[in-house]
């Protein structure tokens, strides 16, 4: 369904997920509102953007911007997977409950609809090599921050069980393209492409062979938008490119590409954190949204390195 | 392996488990210390048994509870499974939160096992008719109390993939028998016994068709106690006892075996969070543990009778 003249609230707007879900969705002729953290880079978000500095633990604040809405963006992050495990009650404090009162709140103040951003590469946890995994895998996270996604997810099937409330998942494979944090840990590829155009060491972590599912956000922000208007009775979807890449073979591609010898990779020490293989099955969001990945990696990784270099020469 | 000489710490040990539990310990020659809630009946507990009224939110008294032990038993509840979605949000505090303290607890107290009773009536969600349920099966509960559950489980495994944690979970069916608390809502065969005992009306809920997999709480206890010793290497089991019986086929049998004329059974109307099915599959733990139900449906339930009327006679 299209989403023209449906009013939007994106929380967590201000991130990488959000900066590009809110441009889409405008795109898309949506109303959106964006609550978050406001990005360091003005120039990001829609000029005419309707925005709020909010704070997530603001239960009234959040109360307030999911009500009446027709769908609700919960693209609210707290940690990141490798940190949540040093202090996992922090996780349930900072991402869990509230994401539970944000759920409240949407029942309570009629939001039509809840998309959550869940994790395709931390919810599975170990999976087999060489298999793409469907939805219904076994749910094993190794990682705090994967268990608390998961317990949200299972608390939005509560409410579509009890309450009849409407709700979405999507599992995102590992996302990467412009608005990424340059200096963040956010994903192999932001990292490679930010350290080769730096001049600096490139780094693989481990034996290079961890397998990752990597997706354009292009194609990540279309499946939130297509989430919103999704009119089927289906709830849970992987989201991802249903390929599978070495940390290697992504490095070297990004050696190539920006003509960086190898002799400027370096090995670090692998973490406990990180799965061997991660690759999602998209057949059911393929079959039921009618979407499906439209960037192919190597136009994707160019154009996430032209975006970076015209970022670090100040002309964005 | 024998738990003759292991020291064992109960936590929860004045609730319906935790008191079957510490006498089943006892006979296994096993050294049993107690927390909790003492219980209003005071022969229910080993005479001689180290008790330690303890509350679960107390950290530190917790981290002493399991410093050093070689089995700790996690049998503390939070709220049940019906009040448990009226406030989502209290047993992620109540239940959960203090659920990885304890977890935490254990692993920097040097505690050797966790055993948690985990719930295989709740965790699973609704299962497919006339199946039993095995421990691969998915998990889409429908109760607060049994996302917790499961949560824990998950950082259960979280800590056995990070530290090699030994953790052992029992997803324990519905338990009845001696020491259920008369007033409380445990269950329907207690309530049932009660109810026809006292010469009051006995409630269905829903109508009757509800199947459930009733275990005699000595057979309960002996796979706890088996999990204590197991030396393979699976660590999620189901324990149940295999059988379905519909709620108004338990009735029914409580009324023959007590002589109750039919008229005095009342329906009342059936609640969101009664699965209309949960048999468990129980062949994993009778395999690795070489446990199995003793206990049969009639004798169980002729003794639970036996046991609640010298009760109530003031003979226990």
């Amino acid at each position: 369904m299209s989403l023209v003249g449906a009013r939007c609230v994106v929380l967590g707007a201000g991130g990488f997920l959000g900066i590009n879900l809110c441009r889409a969705l405008f795109a898309a002729g949506a109303t959106v509102t964006g609550y978050g953290r406001r990005p360091h880079d003005n120039t990001a978000l829609p000029a005419d953007l309707p925005w709020h500095d909010a704070d997530f633990a603001d239960d009234a604040r959040v109360a307030q911007a999911v009500a009446g809405q027709d769908i609700v963006y919960h693209l609210l992050g707290g940690s990141v997977p490798a940190q949540s495990n040093a202090e996992p009650a922090a996780d349930v404090v900072g991402s869990l409950l509230p994401s539970l009162r944000l759920i409240e709140a949407c029942r309570a103040g009629g939001a039509g609809r809840l998309v959550f951003a869940s994790s395709g590469g931390t919810v599975y946890g170990p999976t087999p090599a060489g298999v793409q995994t469907p939805e219904s895998a076994p749910t094993n996270p190794i990682t705090a921050y994967g268990i608390n996604k998961l317990a949200v997810e299972k608390y939005l099937g509560l409410f579509r069980h009890l309450y009849g409330f409407d709700a979405i998942v999507l599992r995102i494979a590992n996302p990467y393209g412009p608005f990424q944090h340059r200096r963040r840990a956010q994903g192999v590829v932001g990292t490679a492409l930010a350290h080769a155009l730096a001049g600096e060491p490139v780094e693989i972590w481990g034996d290079g062979r961890v397998v990752r599912d990597y997706l354009h956000i292009d194609d990540v922000a279309a499946a939130m938008v297509a989430a919103g208007g999704y009119r089927g009775s289906r709830w849970v979807f992987n989201v991802g490119s249903g390929e599978g890449r070495t940390v290697r073979a992504v490095v070297e591609d990004v050696c190539t590409l920006l003509g960086v010898p190898r002799e400027r990779i370096v090995h670090r020490p692998g973490r406990a954190v990180d799965v061997p293989y991660n690759v999602l099955d998209n057949g059911l969001v393929r079959q039921e949204m009618g979407w499906k990945p439209i960037v192919s990696w190597q136009t994707g990784l160019t154009a996430t390195a032209g975006w970076l270099a015209e970022r670090d020469a100040g002309r964005l």
